[in-house]
Parts: structure tokens; sequence; C-alpha cells
């Protein structure tokens, strides 16, 4: 029984999902862990995680479209202070995911063919963003 | 320390909840892990995972209209080719889960009086859909 | 490799979110694991886990307000034997989370400078609520 930690960093520029499923693999393959359990967490209040589908860049055009009126529908806020959409990055984030776990069997992530995993940038300035992964099995 | 992985399959008929608790009790059971941790995960981007009321069948009922009214209350959506239900599915796959961890104690799930684990369907036509199912403990 | 847990009691006073932070923390320091994954799991259908920013009290009362908004703007409830706050529960829970896992690094959550655990408690009378911690590491 063995466990590896990494921390990705990666760069938005905007609002939008930014696929990260190769870096979570990389860093699997990397581990020496084949079976086991993967978790993913982003370390941020205002850009969550998501696993959607990745085959057709419309689906993720359409849940950003999505989420920025969902959060905007709603009473005014009093949370104003950092930018008009920071408290709308609050609620995105707040109705998606802040950590997702995904088991590990010889080898390889549990994901379907379709499903890829991103970081879901809820604000509109560029930001520098980490998420925190974790392995643990044999 | 050991761990074991399980995969469900289910047919589905429709939009709605699923119950897949005595699924889940049965891999634990099996596994003859009676402390750790257990991941359920679903493989799926429009259909996933909830932990709600397993009491009165009407919570479910209102839980797949209210999910079924704001999914489609929204902007219009680009991605349409693979039907007027499928963007609307990733949409409710996107606010509920694709992975749920529950706490093992002395052979028993943390699991609430109330609380069943749940696929939740949000496609029309009927699928088959796969669920794994991770357990890693003593 | 080890693990321990433990379950955190709480009165709640209606809706709101209540910073677990510093239980998590203690928990974790107890159980003498410093480097692994840990889990948060709360034992109920109308309250919920969330992880949002600490600074600001506004921030929490906008995503209050914005919850008790979104679970009350769809269809009517077939579910209201319970009181008329009792469905909006289950969907404020549904859309925010049951489980939480967050890794664990030479001895520190995983968590960003503002984050904080919060149980979200959804109903409007005073309730007693369960959240299982678990962690699993060396």
């Amino acid at each position: 029984m063995k466990q590896a930690h990494h921390t990705i960093e990666l760069s938005t520029r905007g609002p939008g999902l930014y696929e990260i499923t190769a870096e979570l693999e990389r860093f699997v393959r990397g581990s020496g862990v084949t079976d086991g359990l993967v978790t993913c967490f982003v370390r941020h209040t205002s850009a969550s995680l998501l696993i959607q589908e990745n085959a057709d860049p419309d689906v993720q055009r359409d849940l950003q479209d999505f989420f920025a009126w969902l959060a905007t529908s709603g009473p005014r806020f009093r949370h104003t202070a950092e930018g008009p959409d920071d408290m709308p990055s609050h609620i995105r984030s707040s109705l998606t995911q802040t950590s997702i776990s995904i088991p590990l069997q010889d080898g390889r992530l549990a994901l379907g063919t379709w499903q890829g995993l991103y970081l879901f940038e809820h604000r509109d300035a560029p930001h520098r963003r980490a998420v925190t992964l974790h392995v643990i099995g044999g």
C-alpha cells in the first residue's frame, strides 16, 4: 500500500472549462500505483472541478452559458467588493465540485469513454489555479 | 489494509432515480473490508449519482421535476445533434454528482437512516449504465 | 498505513452555513495521520456540505439567499407533509455536496487560503446534525 501527492498549476484566461485529464493520467502513471483511489481537489472557491463530455466542444460552451445564466438569475448580491463576477463565481463553484474521487484499476482510471476532467474557471480575469492530486493504493 | 473493485451495471427506462443502495451494501459485505472508505463513480456524463431520502417516493418525483425544469430554463443550446434531451442531461449531471465517498465503520456504511444511494438517469431513451465501486481499508 | 473515524455533532438554528473547519483539523491532528486522504460525509438529506470562502460573511449570506431562491423557483412540490421547507431542503442538498474528500500532506489539509468547510443547514427549525469524518494514510 502506498500513496503519492502532486499539485497541478494552470493559468486560465477567463470563464470556461480547461481539460486536465492528461495531467491527471501522467500523475497516476508516475506514482507507480495501479489499483486504488485517485482524488482531485481544487484549492479555490471561484473555480471548481467537473467531469463532463470531452467530445463535442459545444457541450462545454453550453455548460459555460448555462452556469453564467443561472448564477446571475437570483437575488441581488451583497458581496460586490471583489467585482461583479466574484459572487456569481462562488455560486457556480458551489453548484459544481471541489473534490472528485476516481477508482483506479489495472493502471486505468474508471473514467468512461467520453469523460474528461475539467477545471471550471468562473472569474473573468486571468488566474493561476492549483489542483491537488492524491492517489492511494497498491 | 486491502481493497476491492466492482462495477454495477443497470438498465434505465427514462429519467428518474434508481436506487442502488442494496448493490452497494452487497459489494461492501463481499469485500471483507469492515473499516475504510467506499467510493461510487458513475462512468457517464448524462447520468449521475445522488444520495437522497428513500422514504417518500414523492421526494424522488419532485427532484426529477425540479432538475427537468432547471436544466431547460436557461439559454438555448448549441449542442442538439444527440437529441433535445442530451444537453439538459449534461447540465443535470453537472449539478449533481459523478463520485460519492462514504466512510465504512464496523461493517456499516455511514449512511443516515433515510439516506439511499441513487443513479440519477437524465436521458429519455433506455440506457445501460455502469457505476464503479471501490473500497479500501481493513 | 492507518485510519481513524470520528463523528462531529452540531446544533443548527435555521438555514445557513456553519463552519466546521476547526473540528475537522482537530480530528486530523488527533488521528496521528500526516499524509493521506480525509473524507467528510453528512448523514442527512436536508443538510449538506460545502467548501466556500471563509473571509467575508456576506458571501455566506448571498449563498444562502441564492439557494433559497433557486429551490423555490421551480414547479410545485408533491412532498409537503413535512412542511413547506422540507422539499426545498432536499433540492438544496442535492445541488451541493453529501461527501467531500481533501488530500492531507505533511500534516496539512490541501485547503486553500480562503477555503473553509461548512455544514449547510437547509431546514427552518433547529436540528441536531452529524458529519462523519474518516482519514486513511500514514
